[in-house]
């Protein structure tokens, strides 16, 4: 299982943003659909053994969190107005405002109110790791095929609390420019995409 | 410099498609425009070395060619409906109706008739690489700091009578899984940054 946990640091926690100013009204809410698509999407289905999470930490209902579940996800489509829709409708729900941990709100979505601690306490047996560009090259660790979460930060970057929050994970890098988060995501599933081969090959 | 020449084989040469529904009424801008962001942005700026050509195979305009230049962009949103809309102003220009290669309708943004004859008289010196899922692996390739023009199909892939538009060149692949040309675009993007590290330290 990969796990993505996608930061949005100002991004909306409500449905209260405009589908035709995604990124002038949700703070930025673009930049987590574009990689809910990298990384359940490929060029012919769904990734049925990946799940993002989108950390909403904007607005009047945050922190809340989303996550899309590739083995349960049905009619995803790839492009940024489709997928902001679904959150639209997703974050609409009130299911979670009371609820502990995840309920499903649309197929394949569930939401919960909170943000590093809901994603947590969904994975608490995966490898931590933190995207970071002082960290190890992603290149030179074994990914293995092991249960593992990564968290990315959105445009701004992870802020300390949240870094906190996160506890004890190995920090990586992907390279030496840095990157939009969808292009991380797309790098890392490259890379354990790679690994799952060759450790396939190794077994 | 990196070119990367995405081939939308039934992408609108015409600006008859709408905002509102990028997939369904244009040929799948969509997966052209994701292109635009992923060579062209990164986290805190534009790639001033890359150019990207999206070849529109598609409507009543076809064949004809959009080229996005790094060097003289400006403006450059990372969002699929704001690249949407610079697509939509460009192609509604006739500046390159009557004439012979590229012809700049928008700050960074060129027009030209044709298709693969288009980006090949533009590229003249560049080495071409065409991106196969059969083909070599591109880490096993030396991609150096040279004038590279890697060709990427969009959700349909190649057509065989656009390859041999193309000719000889390089076939080369990214990985296990077949994905989204964008994420192929990020992925090779991804590569040439770590060459050019490793080339400048060779130096």
């Amino acid at each position: 299982m990969r796990r993505f946990a996608i930061v949005g640091s100002k991004a909306s926690a409500s449905d209260d943003f405009s589908l035709d100013d995604l990124p002038g009204t949700s703070g930025r809410l673009d930049v987590l659909v574009r990689c809910v698509r990298t990384a359940l999407l490929h060029s012919h289905g769904v990734r049925r053994d990946a799940v993002v999470y989108l950390l909403l930490l904007g607005g009047p209902r945050a922190p809340r969190t989303l996550r899309f579940d590739g083995a349960s996800a049905k009619f995803l489509r790839p492009d940024e107005r489709a997928l902001a829709t679904l959150v639209k409708k997703s974050l609409a729900s009130h299911a979670d405002d009371e609820a502990s941990g995840f309920v499903e709100v649309r197929q394949g979505v569930a939401a919960a109110r909170g943000g590093v601690e809901a994603v947590l306490a969904d994975a608490p047996g995966a490898k931590r790791y933190v995207l970071d560009e002082g960290g190890t090259d992603v290149r030179a660790i074994d990914l293995g095929d092991e249960d593992a979460l990564f968290f990315v930060g959105d445009h701004l970057g992870l802020a300390q609390e949240v870094r906190d929050a996160i506890g004890a994970a190995t920090e990586i890098s992907v390279g030496p420019v840095s990157l939009h988060s969808d292009d991380v995501v797309a790098i890392l599933s490259n890379e354990l995409d790679r690994a799952r081969v060759t450790t396939r090959r190794r077994s």
